[in-house]
C-alpha cells in the first residue's frame, strides 16, 4: 500500500524535484496537490491548504513546499487532521516556530520529518563515519555562489526571513552539523549587507568549539561569485585525517584522493527515508542548521556593502 | 546540611544580588568565590573558575554570574566536575550553547538551572494562573528606560552578544513566555540601530500567535526612555479579562484594579527554588526568552538611527 500524500506549493523546488521523484517511488502515491496557480496533471487540486482539509480526500502525509513563512501554521492544521508532515529546508523561518511544531507533532503522535536535502549525499554519509569518534581542529567551509543566476528576480530572499546568503549557506551548515561528531557555536559573524537590502550578500563566520581545546573553525559565504562556484568543506583531524567535500557534498577527498563521488539523488533518498520514517512511526526532526543560522544572525555585525541592483 | 556553593563571576548582579541572598539562605553555604578583580571577605578566593575546579575544595554547586560568552565553556567544565550549576540570565550568548549544555547536563546527571529573575514576582505567578487556558487576542509589552542611567559606561551591551535594548527586554520576555499559554512567534522586528554601534537601541516586534485564531501582538523595546521608565505587559482574552503587570512584574492590575502588589524577592524566590531543585535533583531550563530574542534578531530589519555618545 502506498502513502497518499499531497504536496503542498508547487513552486521550482516541487517542481523540479519533489513532483517527479514522487512519481517514480512507489511507497508513494500523489493524492492531492494544492497550489495557488494551477494544478498537476489530473491529480486533485486545490487554492489552499485548509481546502484540502476540508474535501475529506483520503491522506497519509503532506509535504510542505511553499517559503517558510506560513509552514508553522499549515503543519499545525495538517497535524490536527491526523496527516504526517514532511516539510522542505528551511523548515520554519525561526526556531521557536520549529520547537512549537515539534512538540505538537509528539502531542498528536504523527510523524513530522524535516529534510535538509544537501545531508543526502553517500559523500557526506562517508564525512560522517570517519569523522565519528575524532576531534576536529579545523573546519573551513567556503561556500560561494552567484545569486543573479541560482536566485533572478527572487526579490524575498532579501527581505528579513529571506536567509539572503545564508539560503545557501544552511546547506553546508546542514553538512557540518551532520558530519561533525560534536556541535560547534557560533563566535562571531561579520554579516555584508547592501545598502539597500535586509539581509546579507556575504558572510564570514568563526565558530567554537563545544569540546576541550583549541580549534580553527570558520565559514566564508559569498554570493558574489561568478564563473565557478565553489560549495567545499574541509576539515582536519588531531591525529592527520585530511577530508574534502567538494561540490556540494557529492566529492568526499582524503588526504586529497578522491574517495567517494556519487550522482546527487538527494531527493531520491529524501522520499526513500520518507517512507521508511512513516513505516517505523518515528519522527525526525534536526533544528542545528536553522539554529546555526539563527544565531549567525544573533551574534552578527553588520556591515554596509555597495547596494545590490 | 547546606548546599556547598561557588559564586563564580563577582560583578554588579552577585555584589547586589547573589552574595547577600545567598548570606541570608540557611539552605546554602558559599564556600569559594571565583573572581579576576579581588574575593570576598574570607571565603576562598580563586582568579579562575580552572583553578577551583582543581582545588580539591568541596562543592555541590556553582553559580556563573559573569557575562554570557565563557559560560558554555565553565559550565561544561562544572558539570565534568560532577557540580551542579545556576546560570545567571542569559545563560548564554546563543540558543546553540543552551542546547548543548542541557544535553551534557543530562549525560552527566547533573543539575542546571536557567535563572529569569523577572519571572520570580508573585504577580507574574498571579498572571500565569489567570491566563491558564485562555485564548489571548492582545499583547502589548512597553518596556522602556534610560540606558545612560542602568548601563553606565557599558560598552559590552553595545557589542554583538551584548543584545543592546534586548537586555531588558529579555526581562519582558521572560515574563510573557511564563505567562502566556500558548507560545507566541516572532513575526517581524525593527531594530533601530545607532549608526556606531552594532546592537539596537530600540526595537519594536510584531509576533504572530501559535494558535488559530486573530491576535495582536506587539511589543515597543526603547532604551532612550528618561523621567519615568515603563515595564509594563498587558494582556486582553477572548472572555474580556484585562490584565496589566507594571513596574517590572510586580503588580498586578485586574481590569484596573490592583489585584497583586508585592515587594521584588526575585533573587530570595530563585534561591529558594534552587535548594527545591537541588533537593528533587530534577533541571529547570527556559529557553524561551533567550529564543524569542533569537528569533528578533533572525527576522530583525535593521533601520539606522542617531549615533549614541
Amino acid at each position: 500500500m502506498a502513502f497518499k500524500l499531497a504536496i503542498i506549493g508547487l513552486g521550482k523546488i516541487a517542481q523540479d524535484q519533489h513532483l517527479p521523484v514522487v512519481a517514480k517511488n512507489r511507497d508513494f502515491e500523489l493524492a492531492a496537490v494544492v497550489s495557488s496557480r494551477g494544478g498537476h496533471g489530473d491529480v486533485p487540486s486545490f487554492k489552499t491548504a485548509g481546502e484540502l482539509f476540508r474535501s475529506g480526500i483520503k491522506l497519509d502525509a503532506v509535504a510542505l513546499c511553499m517559503p517558510p513563512e506560513p509552514r508553522f501554521a499549515i503543519a499545525r492544521d495538517a497535524l490536527d487532521a491526523g496527516l504526517h508532515v514532511l516539510m522542505e529546508k528551511p523548515p520554519t523561518p525561526t526556531v521557536g516556530e520549529l520547537d512549537a511544531i515539534t512538540a505538537h507533532a509528539e502531542a498528536r503522535k504523527r510523524i513530522l520529518f524535516t529534510t535538509w536535502h544537501s545531508q543526502y549525499n553517500k559523500a557526506v554519509d562517508e564525512a560522517q563515519r570517519l569523522l565519528k569518534d575524532k576531534r576536529v581542529t579545523r573546519l573551513h567551509v567556503s561556500w560561494k555562489e552567484d545569486v543573479r543566476h541560482w536566485h533572478p528576480g527572487q526579490d524575498w530572499i532579501w527581505e528579513p526571513g529571506g536567509f539572503g546568503v545564508f539560503d545557501p549557506g544552511i546547506n553546508a551548515f546542514s553538512i557540518v552539523t551532520k558530519i561533525l561528531p560534536q556541535p560547534v557555536f557560533v563566535k562571531s559573524a561579520m554579516l555584508e549587507t547592501p545598502r539597500n537590502k535586509a539581509t546579507p550578500i556575504a558572510a564570514q563566520i568563526t565558530f567554537k568549539p563545544s569540546w576541550d581545546g583549541a580549534a580553527e573553525l570558520t565559514a566564508d559565504l559569498d554570493w558574489r561569485q561568478t564563473g565557478e562556484q565553489s560549495w567545499n568543506i574541509d576539515v582536519e583531524t588531531a591525529d592527520g585525517l585530511q577530508l574534502a567535500l567538494r561540490r556540494g557534498g557529492t566529492e568526499l577527498y582524503i588526504g586529497g584522493k578522491l574517495t567517494v563521488q556519487a550522482p546527487p539523488e538527494e531527493y531520491e533518498d529524501i522520499y526513500v527515508h520518507f517512507a521508511e520514517l512513516l513505516r517505523e512511526g518515528r519522527s525526525h526532526v534536526d533544528g542545528a542548521p536553522l539554529q546555526l543560522v539563527s544565531d549567525c544572525f544573533m551574534l552578527g555585525r553588520r556591515t554596509d556593502t555597495e547596494p545590490f541592483l
